[in-house]
């Protein structure tokens, strides 16, 4: 063998290319910032330890930026474009929002943008806050300085703002390192422990900060005995990771194991109301804030998918919830207890057990007893992020609890990332949906602690926020499919401002991601990209699964068509295909009764063949093949349309991207170019696939013909 | 942690516990073995090798089994009552098999046993063929010496007896250590190596001697990484094994990758008509024969399921084939080259390609073309070893070429050692399957050389013999299921004597097996095996696949049913269920002409539903659910009449079992008896679960109602 020299090409820039930082590094930028660890700058209860290094940051953007592209640092009363100030201001104004109204947390975050005659002042309380400010005129690009005069408050809609990785330590045998990633390896964890090299962590923080998330958990919330002593042994190593997160303001949560005070603290128990358990998580949180002073808290996955849980003991969900709040609560520190709690185990052969029920069941009789700093974190819909679900009731279910909503950004059931589709549009849906129908709150209210009924205690805290399942990895492009990235971006970004508009934040990352060297995008690629993604969500579902009836994929990985594949399983989800129909009866007058779970209006409205809305009838109803949906046509005959369509679409697509091989080299690089290519060829081969086996599938069991004569085999 | 000390129960006796050794322990044995390897004993052609030290074992084994049950080791001529003599007498014997079509692999394993007045002499040309002699009276136990005068000549129906081990060195993530192997780890290799202590290789040398195998392949026909290198690196190793099998005279074989060449010797190509690629092969044979003096031979998959093989280069099987069998030739050695070839990315929609023609297609053409020390080995069935196939047509299709009868002892496809299915009656019904109609050769003479039109080459040789993949780990009872351990005892006794009846074999196993120290097996426990075993397999056919519709397996593992698990897949095993009807159309005229790979009558009976056997109904025609059956029910009656009869009979099985705990303690040794229970109760509960969800799918699908009003999901 001979020996060379493996050059690794750079990660890609992604959404931060130094083009993107183009207008902003032109300008003459000052900084005020006075030492915002001092006693004379602390914030009650919200977490300065990482001030100094924000700081440092802070002026290696600014330098890094002018430098680069001819710009100045200048003297705060040098007549700056661009001042970035630390300073309490917000408290002391008196226009804008309530002061009272906002949390405690906000202040890492919130800031004030002033443009005054084209000059532009970023005031916040803290470093962090700064950042995510001058991220906020690195995205306005130009336009930060050219527009009209202007004063805006900006915060964060939601204090939590968390990014779930479910990354192992050591590769398993089935899952991989990253469970349901679609990236390549861990960016933490290489070799069967923390990488030496951590730069890319800090990149990557970059990357986040520059969105608004600013809470990682590190480690799969399926905690396997390696992982498990993050917590302990391997706390040293886990600092490092913060360490390497810190710059950027983003602080770590780990997720441990319900069993951990027995399988790591030799204890004979893993009972929460049992005082050497409670003495043993105490000292396990002492030990974690003594390491890593800003850390953020624990993420829970109990009881389980076979993950260990109170049940064990008789206990319920909020004692066990309360066990590791109560060792974290000196800290500061949160715990995030996933709501994800169901029978795996379940007989197809039972009609009466329902597993979109379960969450709702298991949950919402505990409201209220849960700690103040409990989040418990919901799954956006009651099954498990199909491409199409009805929201979960849980989130219109628990006014005394903090709720987090829970997203997944990886495509596990949308396409792995070889699939093209932009998430975006989904996650307005559902932040935007509505529980109690036109004129209630919405979800993103709810999970903002201003859900109606909502306690106190809840509004105070600013309710549980959002989180969402990582999309990275160490692959180059850090989401396998470049496309991807837009996902991980708005994310972010609908963290910060669920109302944004999904297509106006995806134009966003084109002008980010796309940027040359001059800080400019040629339209036709900013064209392309919104043909190509802003549908791409109803376009996947189109070729997948029709009407809301999820879960026909293959078992275990998920990838591609299998009708039947969960259909006689122990997992809960099933759409008993039969002759003559489909769907799940879930109505309150012949089915599971699920529909009863919601509030009015939508507990009526689902309950009503009449009023169900087509893309969630099968999810709510068992109907005939020969049943005509709102649109006009028959469900078997919607199947197959879509399907057609979907195809199409996804042709249509494909031309779209190749128009742009006509440009001048360098408006999509090479390397971005070959891959999308390569993932797009992917997609159509396993469109065709779905059209093919679901049309097969569904004229096979209904022999009724398609209307059109199209092929089906 | 405290230090314990683990103490491992020693492996179960299997079929040689010492109490099955007591009738004969009680003689006065004497033994008459001369120098076997010297010159004046050689036999030409074949391996003296091992006759050091299988006259060794032979010595052992009567001294311990006289010492254990009070009988003698005494000189020849004092009157013994049982004289192991070695000496060719078989040669100069006028009487009985002429002695030309002996094949010269034969001397290894014939003997003569007279019986005069009670006294009994063994009499064999090599010391191997005086072991096969010494366990035949073992088995014959007290009859051995109290039966009529007699004077016969034993010898195996096929010289090449074959045990494969589809064991890997290294663990697979997701097959485990031994692919399809449901009993553990591997007992060759643990910790990425070959074991240090081979104890108990031996121990299975010896039990493999006593039912008639002589030969083993090591490792998995798919050579991974790891494995490949047992040819070259790990030589030494895998002389250890050999040297481990040989006291029992169990010789050793290797499974090679064709890109062996390329990947362990560093060329260019593994072209087998490059001089390079011949001359590596032959320098590697070289090395394996200076090592082992008495291997036996490689086995190969080629271009299947995505190993290597000649088509990489143009070439045909028989090139692949011929280039290992030039290498081994010289020392007297053979090539196992596997007809296992198909398209493994087929198209389910596609309906042109049948993967059932695909070795005949593959293979027939080649007939004559193989070099005289090369072994076809097929398959039972045209797919894959699935509980009701039809059996190969190549095993009728080649003439001019050795042909092995390729099985599977590993319960892949039948239970996978969770369900107790003796599968010597399949097998027995495939070697007395007569491929050219009644008073035709059947498939065991086909494969003893003796089929219609056989070249005069692959008579002398004996034909290609049998082979089939072994069940054994390193579980304490060996096969997993107790009760699997007569699959291995009735492969070896059909390997030997494929006429033998598959009730006659199991008694001889229950009375080994179960025998108390006196020898002696109590009545109710023989009853209740032969009513457990005798009908398992048929009963195992009903609660599973109906029809030899095959496949409605859980794609991957092959555990448990999924009717759709394979129907859309690149697999090529499909089942085509529609609301109207199921079944594969392989008639010539209306579907993939397959019917036309047989010889008369069989190409005519197999065309015509109306002379179609039904357990072959849906392998060769697709057919409405509203068919009749020969038996006078319908299609889909039949399915819904065998599911619910195969239930019953599990739990008919069941409870035979459970009589058994009236007996006296020691009838049922207790580990025995815990780990059956075990089993039976997983086995009742798959049979319902494949009830259940057979019925269900068949039921939905083609809406016709059980006629008897049973329960259906």
């Amino acid at each position: 063998m001979s020996s060379e020299i493996v050059v690794e090409p750079a990660p890609h820039d992604v959404w931060l290319p130094d083009g993107a930082l183009a207008a902003v590094g032109r300008r003459r930028i000052a900084l005020a910032l006075p030492d915002l660890s001092g006693p004379a700058q602390r914030i009650p209860r919200a977490h300065p330890d990482n001030s100094a290094e924000v700081t440092a940051t802070l002026r290696a953007e600014v330098g890094r930026a002018t430098a680069e592209h001819g710009g100045a640092v200048v003297d705060p009363d040098d007549s700056p474009d661009l001042l970035l100030e630390a300073s309490s201001v917000l408290d002391r104004s008196s226009n804008g929002r309530n002061e009272d109204q906002v949390s405690t947390l906000d202040v890492e975050s919130r800031f004030r943008f002033v443009r005054d005659g084209g000059r532009v002042t970023v005031t916040a309380d803290t470093a962090t806050a700064l950042l995510h400010g001058w991220f906020h005129v690195v995205r306005l690009g130009e336009t930060a300085f050219t527009g009209p005069d202007a004063d805006e408050r900006h915060a964060p809609a939601f204090a939590l703002r968390v990014l779930d990785h479910w990354d192992n330590v050591d590769v398993h045998p089935v899952m991989g390192q990253v469970e349901r990633g679609y990236s390549g390896g861990s960016i933490f964890y290489a070799d069967g422990r923390v990488r030496e090299d951590l730069s890319r962590v800090t990149t990557y923080a970059r990357l986040l900060a520059a969105t608004g998330i600013d809470r990682v958990c590190i480690n799969n919330v399926n905690v396997h005995a390696r992982e498990a002593r993050l917590l302990t042994d391997d706390l040293p190593e886990v600092a490092r990771i913060a360490a390497a997160l810190r710059p950027y303001g983003v602080r770590t949560h780990l997720a441990v194991s319900f069993a951990a005070p027995m399988t790591l603290g030799g204890l004979a128990t893993s009972d929460p109301l049992d005082d050497d358990v409670r003495a043993w998580w105490r000292a396990a949180a002492d030990r974690v804030w003594a390491t890593i002073p800003d850390f953020g808290g624990f993420v829970v996955k109990a009881d389980s998918e076979g993950q260990p849980g109170p049940f064990a003991y008789g206990r319920d969900h909020a004692d066990g919830a309360n066990l590791l709040a109560e060792a974290v609560a000196p800290h500061g520190g949160v715990v995030h207890w996933r709501a994800f709690v169901y029978d795996h185990t379940q007989d197809w052969r039972d009609r009466t057990t329902d597993r979109a029920r379960a969450a709702y069941d298991h949950f919402a009789p505990l409201d209220g007893r849960f700690a103040e700093n409990v989040i418990v974190q919901v799954k956006h819909g009651p099954i498990d992020f199909q491409t199409r679900e009805a929201i979960s009731p849980v989130l219109a279910g628990m006014p005394a609890t903090r709720l987090a909503l829970e997203l997944q950004v990886t495509q596990e059931y949308t396409g792995q990332q070889r699939h093209a589709c932009y998430l975006a549009p989904w996650w307005s849906e559902n932040l935007g949906f509505r529980p109690w129908g036109e004129g209630g709150a919405a979800v993103r209210d709810v999970v903002a602690g201003r859900g109606p009924g909502a306690s106190a205690a809840v509004t105070a805290a600013g309710g549980g926020g959002i989180a969402a399942v990582s999309n990275v990895g160490d692959d180059r492009f850090w989401t396998g499919h470049p496309l991807a990235q837009a996902n991980l971006y708005a994310f972010g970004r609908l963290a910060w401002d669920p109302t944004l508009d999904p297509a106006a934040v995806l134009d966003e990352w084109i002008s980010l991601t796309f940027a040359g060297p001059d800080g400019a995008v040629h339209p036709r690629v900013r064209e392309v990209l919104h043909a190509v993604l802003d549908e791409s969500w109803r376009t996947y579902e189109s070729y997948t699964a029709p009407l809301g009836v999820g879960f026909m994929v293959r078992p275990g990985h998920h990838y591609g068509p299998d009708v039947d594949g969960y259909e006689y399983t122990p997992w809960g989800t099933y759409h008993f295909a039969d002759r003559d129909g489909i769907g799940v009866d879930r109505t309150r007058a012949t089915g599971t009764g699920f529909t009863g779970q919601y509030p009015a209006p939508w507990r009526d409205l689902y309950e009503d063949r009449a009023t169900c809305p087509d893309e969630l009838l099968l999810f709510f109803h068992h109907v005939p093949y020969s049943h005509v949906l709102h649109s006009g046509v028959t469900v078997v005959q919607h199947v197959y349309d879509t399907h057609f369509a979907g195809v199409e679409r996804v042709r249509a697509t494909v031309a779209a991207w190749e128009s742009l091989a006509d440009l001048a080299p360098g408006a999509v690089p090479t390397d971005v170019d070959a891959r999308v290519r390569e993932r797009l060829a992917e997609q159509l081969r396993s469109a065709v696939e779905w059209r093919d086996q679901l049309n097969t599938y569904f004229l096979r069991k209904s022999g009724v013909a398609d209307a059109r004569g199209r092929t089906i085999y």
